[in-house]
């Protein structure tokens, strides 16, 4: 059986035309997901199978992309390991009682993966056409133990990076464990059905690049080393050389947010991008212009057509449905 | 009389050793600074010469650096144009009735620059040794636009990003009345003796390159032709194409933060920076190692050494001390 479109481009296999998904395509501002989130909570419908299932298929169903993306946030992982997490409207996740020292970490244990997470996979795959993917997702090392360590979303994850430099070895130990905890997150979730994972650590353009390879690198090589399947990597705001360190560290596919070039990433990586998503707010012949570009950047190079981070909650759904189209008809063309 | 040594270093001239400033060092975390707003608002402080002229001063007397910087918010050129702004504690600038339409652009007005400040700015530099320069300080107009059209700091600009698309001629119109603005208050600040001018575009790094050039560029370039003496460009979150983008745009020196080589501006420039703040939040060693590094990287360069973004509010200020000393020591040996 030929393996769905999207994997093909991540193992860089020549194709037929260029797959397109969307971060945080899956809930936001579908009309469809409101609906449900007026009866149930954010880790409600992500931990009640049918519904997570559900909702990540929802925009496969809608806009006709190439891969679902598991509906769960990036915290989903941590919820078992004796950490208080809330996930607060307009603000972000919100941690009760973050983590400020060694006693901290020490309290924290790796659990088994959710089953409801994994009985989700599993629904989804079964109901998603075969040529379509699956993207298993886990969050970065370095944003999750963020989020632990100030409690909430920071601009500049100063007491984060405090931690990292007066308690090194408090700040390994958290990071060994949450490594821990996502090699099993993944691996459940490739063993379940997912055929691609996504590391997706948002906020580590806050790091030097020094600092990116002495405090998390190892971590997410860890993560990356236990999945079974291609995968994704991909952090926002880095800079070129940051780039090319998360490059070093894994990813069949490297992830690339709108302010750098397409093609930064190695040659001998699939790339994935890189549309701003805040154009996508703007009238559609600015958006065709700049997709286009998107293409032509990536005419010799094995591309996943994405934005350069997560779906902004103002987006038209229409607009992302003539997107997909767009992308899916000139790729085509262009090949013939 | 020879003029202050930041300057003759903004020159590209010879000089006996690297003169060093924090960004953000009036203010926020000094206790003399503290005792002050105990007793008076940001905006009381920014606006009664005297009160401005010492805080300004005390870092200079604190910390013996090569540079008094103006205490002013970035938003202090906008207060009588017709909007409310107000400093929220934790938050940062919040208008009170955000700009959403080309009749909100058109009930703007330029205002001659505050006399308070320019007086504040006359008191400095008399008070300044020679040697040390005053530097003067405008914010950027993307964070200033974008401060007005969000009503507040944003992670991803959206609504600034939509009516750049949606409406560019009501964008224009924000920038060039922003511009014109901003070249006043400029212009006055040096003929009241501001020896040296920073623009600082804390948020530009939100920007692909292409929107940078289409939607910025023109009004910073504008706004730092009007300065009649040595200017600082500095933006935050670039990569290396935006910040060839900003280079381009102007300023003698060119501010890199954290996460971008020292050396990334073009060999035309001076260069200022770029010490990740948070590194000063860690043991004595690691900022030592942290500053040697800058220093080496910058050992080709006409530089100002400077963190890569303000002193954040934890820091020890006994620390910028070290630093200022370790700084001003190591240059002028390794000159010997």
């Amino acid at each position: 059986m030929t393996a769905p479109l999207l994997v093909r481009v991540a193992r860089r296999e020549p194709v037929e035309r260029t797959p397109v998904w969307f971060m945080r395509q899956a809930g936001r501002s579908l009309p469809e997901y409101r609906a449900i989130r007026q009866r149930h909570s954010f880790f409600e419908v992500a931990g009640t199978p049918e519904l997570c299932a559900q909702v990540t298929l929802q925009p496969v169903v809608r806009h006709d992309v190439d891969a679902a993306v598991l509906f769960a946030d990036i915290m989903s992982p941590v919820l078992g390991m004796g950490i208080g997490v809330e996930l607060v409207e307009g603000v972000g996740p919100v941690v009760a009682q973050p983590i400020a020292s060694r006693a901290d970490v020490d309290r924290l244990s790796t659990t088994e993966p959710q089953q409801e997470i994994l009985d989700a996979i599993g629904i989804v795959r079964r109901e998603l056409a075969p040529e379509k993917a699956l993207i298993g997702f886990c969050g970065g090392p370095f944003t999750v133990a963020g989020y632990l360590v100030e409690g909430k979303p920071s601009r500049d994850f100063a007491k984060t990076k405090a931690l990292m430099y007066r308690e090194p070895d408090t700040w390994h130990a958290l990071l060994d464990v949450l490594a821990e905890q996502f090699s099993r997150y993944v691996a459940a979730q490739v063993a379940a059905g997912a055929d691609v994972i996504q590391l997706f650590d948002s906020w580590v353009g806050a790091l030097s690049p020094r600092d990116y390879e002495e405090f998390v690198a190892p971590y997410s090589a860890r993560i990356l080393a236990a999945v079974d399947a291609p995968t994704i990597h991909f952090g926002t705001g880095a800079t070129e050389e940051l780039l090319q360190a998360i490059a070093r560290t894994g990813g069949d596919v490297v992830g690339v947010d709108w302010r750098l070039p397409l093609t930064s990433p190695p040659d001998d990586r699939a790339v994935q991008g890189n549309l701003d998503p805040a154009v996508l707010l703007g009238p559609w012949e600015r958006i065709e212009d700049a997709a286009l570009d998107v293409l032509d950047a990536a005419r010799d190079r094995s591309h996943i057509f994405n934005l350069g981070q997560g779906v902004l909650p103002a987006t038209d759904p229409g607009v992302l449905t003539q997107l997909t189209q767009l992308v899916q008809e000139r790729t085509v063309e262009a090949r013939v």
